[in-house]
């Protein structure tokens, strides 16, 4: 709710146009919705620039068809997280029309196509062959929020080469997501090579003390590259929206 | 060094006005300076985007003076961070010109105007009183770098009115750095009422299960408002730096 | 075993009326009864104001059904927490009576019904979805002890206004639980918006460096709303215990 | 800002006793005060039922008497927590009647005497010579608030009969503050002694493998006697708010 | 190989009864047998007091086998423990005398009756029901060992009573081993009654912050009854060792 | 209070010779004795075998000098450990016959000479020159407590025959406390050649991630030497109480 | 790429033969191949010595396949490791040579024989039974690498004389890899007896306070027998390797 | 003490000429002399291959002084690390030749020229300034231990460039220690471009999250450069003495 909506009400109220009884419940009850499970957030489009999405691990079947539905009657495109095979098959059977996006373990149901928003194309840079499932979740989501959106895989620090040999495509990019495991250390790399925003995303991937992703989180965190910011592990989608939002014309 | 900078030195090979041995040379000892203690990175700026600065915590007086005069010379302005009071007056001795900022613990040194790069105000946000050294770095940074900075003050989440009031301002920037120890939350109700990039930066602030500033940053890192990114505990600025990059033209 | 009964027994002792090995043995046997795998302690509602509750994770059923049938026998309404679906449907063959809960992951035995002892409401609000069951496990736990309870949810921090929205309800409160996983700040935000007791329950629902409510616990702890006190991660039942103790008339 | 007043607000704007820009400026401006460094917050005590408190700890001088000046103009009492004998003794110099703390390391301001509030007794039980300060800070605070606060003190576990034989005194109170380093056991013998509210503050003290409360911390936090809540390392301050709040009519 | 026997050797092949190369050999290869993928240690009993025990955990059956084989061949008593019951039935195969503790997960092989080498009786004291585990580990370990042992059960600080009522028994022990899990607190309360020696064991029971046994390990170290020694994690074994070695005549 | 005691409180109530009033006040008051700031708890010797040891740290002059009184009145002798050269010296001109143990950092006031309890001697062993200061005040409380108590020192595991050389007097020890930092491998080398209880103290010394001791006290807990038990980082004190115990007749 | 080839590139350039843009290309591509999911690196045997090597951890069937494809057209032997089984299974029906390794959960694909590179053997000691499958990864990788190995098992420090008896192999090696768990003293006891490079072990083995192998790898980075290196958690792979680059000729 | 020193003694003992009174003492006192606080052990540059190296941090003057003593009129060369300039000066007033080395906190004295027992350079990489005396102390350590030692400094990854321009000097090392704090992502990089073994050295700088050095150590143990191995934070020393030991002849 902002200030000019908040201001436009108080006018209302002020020609009478508008009970005070009827005020109060504007106030209380527009922006979202009961679903029985969840109070839908239909506002948050307008006030954070991007739709709300299902966060899929941990919620039941009829939570996530609950919501969904109530999300597609609005109108809304939806994009569900974490949601295993098993479970995505089982919605779809409720919406034809979604579709499951294995590797990023995402589901999307787009009724409209997505809105082009984006001012360049976010470069998402991936580290290991493990570290796939993460960067494909920020991809799907990069493009489901209405952005242009590219992959180079497998350019680990330890043959630089493979890295160095993509500094156009790095050097082209609006907006740069690194994702990686183990010791973390591709943003640095990344960083230092280019003058744009770099995200990074540390992810579970490694053994022993690599402690399911803190070993990557801190490597990240201690980055000797200026300018790069950091979401929680494994987080693909988070990196998307921040990426969505600075893509922004 | 760019692809196109490699292209334009192997045509000179090739036509011969660069003989082999000095492009080698060329590759290798072009774009920074040992002055003793230091590699200088003279070609920062034109990788990254901004110069390289000086992180002054564990370095002596003379370091800091060797590598300062050697940017100096190169006609570089020139931020140091992390550098108490006295220290910096010793230094002021060397280079009368620089300027010391006492809430952010900088110096400056600016031969030239800072060229205004940003498209848009950079605000940052921060939590309590004895978050402001952090913020004040951030907004010292910000501005070294060329951007329009403005500060928002003890806006904490425990009285969540004070920040409700400051909308319109929050509205009209174009990245956001939140600033906050404790339980580090704001950043999450900042994130909420925006669609701006929002960076968190967990201060140290805090005392027993705050634990020098963990605690804010696993309370940014697990944010659920999609879109935060963070950087290290303290590092005003480091959110700076990645505030600048987002806020080019 | 009170001070009051303590003179009473000495009184007896001196009166003769109670021989000293019969005092001795009185003092030793009366508040518990062993039923081969535990000391089923038939005085805590004396003592602490509530009986003994049967933790249940770890325990087998036959252990389950000799605390339940001595408690039951005893006369005493019995609660067992942290119980699957299965091992509750085994033990209502012992106990038709018996009544689960399934999202609480309760199962009661009321043989009276609960005594109101509460002079307010118990409001319990909690943060996302995924929090659901821990919310249910203080509802059925404040309502076994003789409370009314009602609940808020879905009002996560990331939508501030879903939570101003219901600020009514929480003025009505006598006690409030909030139950938040992730960055764990609801109930700061809740804190400053009330003049009642906040209890906190940290959830272990989040990923990557939540690491299993470690970051809603640190959160919470470090609430810069004086007056929120904490309970374990995922501790709904103990949460609605110390809410009863609060709530007593 | 409570719903009623907001009805009242909206009332006057419809009756155009307010007008609209008036109303919108009240909205955002009225409960709190720039002081420089700080947005001093009247309406806490109307929202929270307590004042605002300053603690102490790492601000300067002059950022202390700012805050406190706005406060003492506004008629409140005041509270600065965590303030060692020399700031306090430098403040004094401007607060005439103020009064230091030595043990508690509090500093107080009253202009009128504080409201008796309580409905009974709180009880701050300690558990070794070297948790005194704690405790005191916690009586300093539950005085302050218009409490009865009376101190049991060296009744650690090692020895239990020192703490049963206070049981009359622990049965007499309202609330109770237990304060414990090392093990941090104290609260769950006392919270499985009586059927009161126990708050658990863990101190810092201990050495070794206490890592500077986090031993106490954890045990509090895994008592075994239900209805124990838990409050930061150190924090006597919050657990005597929680306190008060618990101990209103 | 005490230095007694060195000297005997010694005096031998002075003496020329051994030839050095069959001193030298024997130096080398006496204690223990290779068995394909362990070096059995014959000698432990000698140089230790107990003999060597299988740590069933992470071995496979013909790894165990062997090794028992070895042990028994030498007319050893033989002890296996974390081991569950199929393997233990898979391993009964070979050795029929073997017996199975279901609760303990021990398997014991006795071709001798343990020889009775204690000095008094240890006593086992455990907190929870889900403790039971832990300490009949404790129980089984110190009975091959050959000492008298008795176990006190579901006697948590939660509830003093039940364990000051069981005083005779912790008085009339030549040792106690105290099992607990949660906070953990249990050890310094017997540690505080009695002028014995207490092995406090710490269990992985609890759930949320007890991280699997460290709330209660961090309590054990940190105990305030002087006297109390710890031992690791869910270690029944380790404690009844130590104990053994106490209780000798 | 042991049951003796009581059954003859309980005797002499129902003769008579003990009225009713009285005896509730002797059960209360008889074992401790407020000093203002501590309960000295005379009783501790006769229940757990060795008298209260005043901790120094964090403890004021003035309060351990009316703790030291309280006893020293009673006749005890009087041990404080943790106390620095400065505030030891300050206290023997209250008490003149206190001696200071410097590198024990031990203040110790013998009123009657310590009764020999011990069966046998207790032998420190500790590893590095950095260690001794812990050895010492094992060996100070160990002598003070009425045992025989020698020391081996500088026999880290890394020379592993320099320890080897003193087997003999490891196996005339009637219990070994074994004193180490870094990786705190030495109890388990000691106790796979004795077959005496072994208390294993891990030490502060180290550095990185020696993390003040941490690795020591994991090293020490996970020794593959069944029959070592542990106590606190820097703790000798605590070991010596627990090898006193152990070492009685 | 080497210096070398670099200036035989740029001489070519110079020359004419090569012209500028086939240059780039070489530049950018020649090491490596993409296979889909990953980018093999045909070059790594050149510039560190040793093959490329898959691990088989998180990673599916097919890219297995693709990866091992590509590296053995190349003519290249292939290791891949922690693999199970069932998978190694499965691949094999896809390369008929390749050989599984079950102790180690490796597969190899060897095209020629390993060509002999050592100058001597690497030694593999390892602590207990549970550590075998560690030492045999290092084993298995030392011998892919062209090295000559050898393995001492079941010689942990608790019973020190096993080791002992050892000591001419010990003292045979060029190199000494220690695998160890639970408290990891061995390689400090066998870095005190050699004048070899050590590197060590830590594994995953051990229960409790072990914590999947912290212990064990704190145990080792603390070893007080200076010159021994440490890897990761469980990672004989990576010991072999750096034992093979040191056993260079 | 080698087993051809013992067979030899045993063949003396055979003969007679050496009685086994006196070679048991041998035995017992050969390796080793007691100089009151430590056991100075003058075997070990036989047994290890460098001589004993005096850790200063923690030791008092007439310590360190007492051992020094000891081992220079055995006629060895002594180090002393981590000992500060104050300390230095005053050992240096008894050892008049002793050389301290203030970079790297290091005191040596050479009493004979170090014998040259490496066949090739041991290079030291380091990342930062602040880096530098970790470094140093790696270089006085290995040029003190008998080597070539050279050293490139302030390469850090976030300007790849420096290193890569130092690529010749790398590969004619024969061991490379690599030093880095922060994100220590350094010896990964190094490790992919060389075929030599690369020790890793963990600084402890950085700020926040760095904590102390944990963030660098976990990002090389977590290195996807095989064969990179790692020692203690800060450790220099240790690092050189394992580069030696890998440089040998």
């Amino acid at each position: 709710m902002t200030p000019d909506q908040l201001k436009l009400l108080l006018d209302s109220v002020k020609e009478g146009t508008v009970p005070v009884e009827q005020a109060l419940e504007r106030l209380r009850q527009l922006p979202f919705q009961d679903v029985g499970c969840a109070q839908v957030d239909h506002h948050r489009e307008l006030r954070q620039g991007m739709p709300e999405v299902i966060f899929g691990e941990g919620k039941k079947d009829e939570q996530i068809i609950a919501i969904m539905g109530a999300m597609a009657e609005n109108g809304s495109n939806v994009l569900v997280t974490r949601i295993d095979a098993d479970k995505a098959q089982r919605i779809q059977r409720t919406f034809f029309g979604a579709l499951y996006h294995a590797n990023a373990r995402c589901l999307t149901l787009e009724q409209r196509p997505a809105e082009a928003k984006g001012r360049g194309t976010i470069l998402v840079v991936s580290a290991g062959t493990s570290d796939l499932p993460v960067a494909a979740e920020a991809l799907v989501t990069a493009r489901f929020l209405g952005n242009e959106a590219e992959h180079i895989y497998d350019v680990g620090v330890a043959g630089i080469h493979r890295l160095l040999a993509r500094h156009e495509e790095l050097a082209a990019a609006s907006v740069i997501i690194v994702v990686a495991g183990m010791e973390g250390a591709l943003p640095t790399v990344v960083g230092g090579l280019v003058d744009k925003p770099v995200i990074a995303v540390p992810t579970s991937i490694g053994y022993g003390a690599a402690f399911g992703g803190i070993a990557a989180l801190l490597g990240m965190l201690n980055s000797c590259a200026a300018g790069v910011t950091v979401v929680n592990i494994d987080n693909g989608f988070g990196a998307a929206c921040a990426a969505s939002l600075i893509n922004r014309a």
